[in-house]
């Protein structure tokens, strides 16, 4: 039996920590196999840590398209999702493309993260953008900058949190150096998201390097977060690859949730809906539970 | 819940069969997500099945050495393994490497299997050699042999089960395509194995694409199993991506185990010992009672 | 200068070798970077040699589908093309596509050969086969069966020379292994071909690895063949990369053609026409002239 | 036979363009299949133009270590090279490795350029880092920020020609979309370049997809240029590559070349020694008039 006492957790925050305080989330599990708590522990802030057996969900629509993120932040709040995402700054693949609502985007996001006493997470694409995301509490990393180490060596000298996404040909060893770049700067509270890798299937979106997951548990002692809804790229994936994700060790997901998925602006075929997100936060944390009981 | 009458379950032998008569097995599941007991129920012989909620742990070596495979066999048996595999004719990459006993190999894998009451696989590599494997229970597809078509329409006559891995390069659509080559020439009994495929990442033997079991669960009704040995090639990858084959809705795993892992004569990176399998074992149980309570 | 001493060519048989006696393939060359003839000379039968600075065309259909080939193979002849290409057994995705005309394919594209004075090739999909494949000149082994070693092992007892297709995964010294096991099984008469390799570029059928061509001939001393019509699946691509196939050092090039490309039975994006054909013949003979000068 | 007059081409500066009035270029050829010539013109500045037949060939070391600049420089102008290359700000992978000389460095290209009346490009890496630039001919963006679109963005409010490099996983299509957000934000002088994508093959750094040139330049009108140098990363592939680039259109070459490779503080083995460059320019000079007489 895998048994971390708690006492040897690296949380610094140990007292007002929801997770600590959470029978479910308590650092044992009655697997043998299943020992991946082994990731320094992160303080994300109001309350919230990840890694070392804190486990959070992340959830939102890929773009904040206006107004709807509001009743969306409330009802993933009422799912027991304590990070809200949304992207502002959108890294479209054509120029003609949606691009995001900008600095009013993040506004928006800022707004319903506080209305509903969550923390927030966008994606940033470029250091010059840096002072507009002073009220967003992590700083997100896109595949496409993963190996922009001018923006990481950047956000190195931030305060705040970053969850930095694998590139779409970026191996095991280059992002946990991409990490590096950061940490190197000074900011050791760096989160890793495998969000699938380019291959020749062309049925998903990308293909959900699931293994990648233990190996990074193996090589860096940062949290790993999985995002299946960008792995995949199809929404009836996104369920099972998030039990995958758990089974495997994740300290978190990252799931894209959209009040209506076929008219969001972006990546309509991966977004769950919120009755479906429910459904599947419910499983993630009876098997949060399992793992860890 | 989910919860699929048993009065519906497509298996013809529900008498004699264990999973039926196994609490553990029934299928229906407290998560919300987790349906994947779609397919077909195939009858394996000697009272086994798999698909439609059995499950089935395939376990041995990957090349059958010796009387080695007695003890081993009584060991996998202890551990609630019942499909014995082990290699006599062996695919490997250089000629000059061990090629496998051959016909001897078939040999000491049917009286260990014989010994200890539990069902043979083997892998195939010509379709001459059909008569070899007489008292072999399930012929074994390999993945350099995935679309050899002319191996494929052969198998289709016997009676036998096939077990049919995925090729380095095959698409989850080609795979399916594949499995029709079998049926079509009469034998609908077909298994498919996710067992990795090539990508760029040198970390890993192959890329473990986990979501393969749900899109194939989605596009086909064969029997999905996972085969995290290769998918993987490092034994301290095995049991992550084990759990999270169960957790995505396998239909069964196949796993490498070697009583001596260093000294194996082929694949000794991603063999298990008889110890690490056993606590696999027993967390694979675990999790599948879960996901069926 | 490179200036390789006919005396010294391996060919057995130069009085009858028309490349011999052709000063357009003399081999020498007044680049300084082009060195590639040093592959060893296969006698294909019929006067026709390949390797070791003597080219080949290798040209006809995807599929025989019927007497077109004998209209199609005469104008072929004229292009100065002396090996006739058509897959009579078809290693199709679907088992429901087009299978080839099988017995009755060959021996159309026997008769074709026959009457046009040009040796014949045609694809083997099992070892069962080889009497079927009696009068052909050149066995052919496709991708999918690159590592089916069974296949190679038998075709290594044969008394005729084997084109071996690199796999769509894979790799370059494997591809070295699988021409070994001919080898060692007593036929040394191989040519490899590159025909694209399984990549996560959507726009190509395949992508053309044109590099391996220069690898391959570093790390062995077959005779090198480059497959664009299958390697990009785009006609219009063809003579780009066949150009640069011969730039690159092939020692000889297969390319589709059918007398109606959209009425094709198989492959029609990627065959040529016979006008277009004979256009890239024409180039193909001034490269390989201004190569060779 | 190909031939476009040169009436028609779209070169604004006819009267002191070297290539207009070098008849070694002039813009038709023997070939039939022959006729990538269709990108637009991009001048260069100090008379040196690409595209549209102007064939340029960039050349220096991977990153500028220092003085030894001055005479490689000196070497590859006899050579015949006119843009010099050389990196100040490198990306590595590790952030541990050689992170390039930077201001110092580029201030070194600019004066090596300047004595040997060559242009310079360098990699850029960062938006803020444009006024370190200033004296910088082309900039160049790397393939690790491909699709960083901020930068891209960036660079198109420029008014110096970019050079944009394929990203590891960057399909052809992303690649000219990318190019698009540099014309959208005002500067058309953009060059694409083909520097290998990644895939399972381990004996090249990457695989160098030579048919994207000729879907490129069906694809759009940018002038192509080709790095074999970065797509092979081996030197004694470098030669064959480039002849293969040149015969399948591209208007140009990248190629890293230093006094003593094994010496290098990056790409050690990939760099060609300035005779073998020699030789090698030779080749293609004599290829390129080949084509195009």
């Amino acid at each position: 039996m895998t048994e971390i006492n708690q006492m040897n957790c690296k949380c610094s925050n140990k007292d007002n920590c929801s997770s600590h305080n959470n029978e479910q989330f308590k650092i044992k599990s009655s697997l043998n196999s299943f020992n991946p708590f082994t990731s320094r522990v992160i303080d994300l802030g109001k309350g919230q840590f990840i890694g070392g057996g804190h486990f959070q969900a992340i959830a939102g629509p890929c773009s904040i398209e206006g107004n709807h993120i509001f009743e969306l932040a409330a009802t993933l709040k009422a799912c027991g999702v304590s990070i809200l995402r949304g992207g502002a700054f959108k890294p479209r693949t054509c120029p003609d493309s949606f691009q995001g609502l900008g600095k009013e985007g993040l506004e928006l996001l800022v707004q319903a993260g506080h209305d509903n006493d969550m923390l927030t997470i966008s994606e940033i694409m470029s250091e010059r953008d840096i002072d507009l995301y002073h009220d967003i509490d992590i700083l997100q990393v896109g595949a496409r900058n993963c190996q922009n180490y001018s923006l990481l060596k950047e956000l190195g000298k931030t305060n705040k949190p970053v969850l930095l996404k694998r590139g779409m040909a970026t191996t095991i060893d280059e992002l946990i150096s991409c990490a590096r770049y950061i940490t190197q700067a000074g900011n050791d509270r760096v989160i890793l998201c495998e969000r699938g890798i380019r291959t020749f299937e062309p049925k998903t979106r990308n293909t959900f390097d699931v293994s990648s997951i233990a190996a990074l548990h193996n090589g860096c002692d940062f949290p790993i977060v999985a995002d299946p809804s960008h792995a995949t790229g199809l929404s009836n994936l996104v369920a099972p690859c998030t039990l995958a994700a758990v089974a495997c060790g994740a300290d978190g997901i990252q799931v894209e949730v959209h009040e209506d998925p076929q008219s969001a602006m972006s990546d309509k075929d991966q977004a769950l809906t919120p009755n479906e997100f429910k459904n599947l936060m419910h499983d993630v944390e009876s098997m949060h539970a399992f793992l860890t009981q």
